[in-house]
Formats: C-alpha cells, sequence, structure tokens
C-alpha cells in the first residue's frame, strides 16, 4: 500500500491531548477508505504538523481528514523509506 | 532525546539508491554530534525528502547533513508525536 506524508500549518499551540484526539478521530474512521495513519509529530511553536500513513490514494487521506475537521495542507505521496 | 523533522526540498528523481546511500551517509557520523536518524521518506517527483531524527539541538541535525552534502532546508523540532 502507498505510504503518504502530510502536512497541516496553523496549528500553532497544539498540545499532546489534541494531537492524541485528532489521531484518534481519524483512527475510528480510517477504515472508511481503506487508509492507515502510523505515527503523527507536531510542533506547537511553528504549528506544524506531519502525519504518516498507508493508503489507495492521497485523495483517501485527505477525505479521512476532512471528515475529523482537519483537512490537510499537502499530502505527498513518500513512495521510497528508509 | 529531542526529536525533529527536517525537510529537503529539489530533490526530483531521487532514487531508492539515493536515499539510502545519503541516509547510511548521516548515520556512519551522526555518533559526532549525539544525533541519530531514524527514518526518511521520499517523493522523487516533487523532490521533498523528509527526515525523522533525535537529537540534542537543530543545529547539529544540521551540521551533519552539511557534513554528508545535502544541507536541509528545514529542520523542525517535533516535541510531540503520536
Amino acid at each position: 500500500m502507498p505510504k503518504f506524508m502530510d502536512v497541516h500549518h496553523n496549528m500553532t499551540g497544539i498540545t499532546a491531548e489534541q494531537l492524541r484526539e485528532a489521531h484518534q478521530a481519524d483512527l475510528a474512521i480510517e477504515g472508511d477508505e481503506s487508509v492507515h495513519f502510523e505515527r503523527a509529530w507536531a510542533d506547537p511553536d511553528s504549528g506544524i504538523v506531519y502525519c504518516l500513513s498507508e493508503a489507495p490514494s492521497a485523495d483517501a487521506v485527505q477525505r479521512i481528514h476532512e471528515r475529523t475537521g482537519h483537512k490537510a495542507d499537502e499530502v505527498h505521496p513518500v513512495p521510497l523509506s528508509v
């Protein structure tokens, strides 16, 4: 399954609890689009959040994020990894 | 140890072998700065590469990347993760 890295900006001040809740909300419905969100990382100071997922397409990733209220600003396929 | 996500642009056309070689070059000297590069992901089409590391500082991450010939365009602390 292809991997994707999506990026959210403007999340300045995000807390550990908010990141966990957002991730849990994605996990709760990700199966509807055959997506799996593996990890997420956040910088409260710059407001950037990165999410790593496996999914059939970038659109599938975005549809889950939109339904849970946090549309990504960028979704990049990352076919290569080490 | 703090975690960092660094981003490289303009890596269009990067191959799996080139990503592996770049990562290995970082691993070979990362101990000089007490950095550890955990993972890296690349999109040859858009030319974006993301590297996840643990390090004492963003400057330490950048010093390793500079010595191995691939300075990062951005280095973000990511104190929160799930």
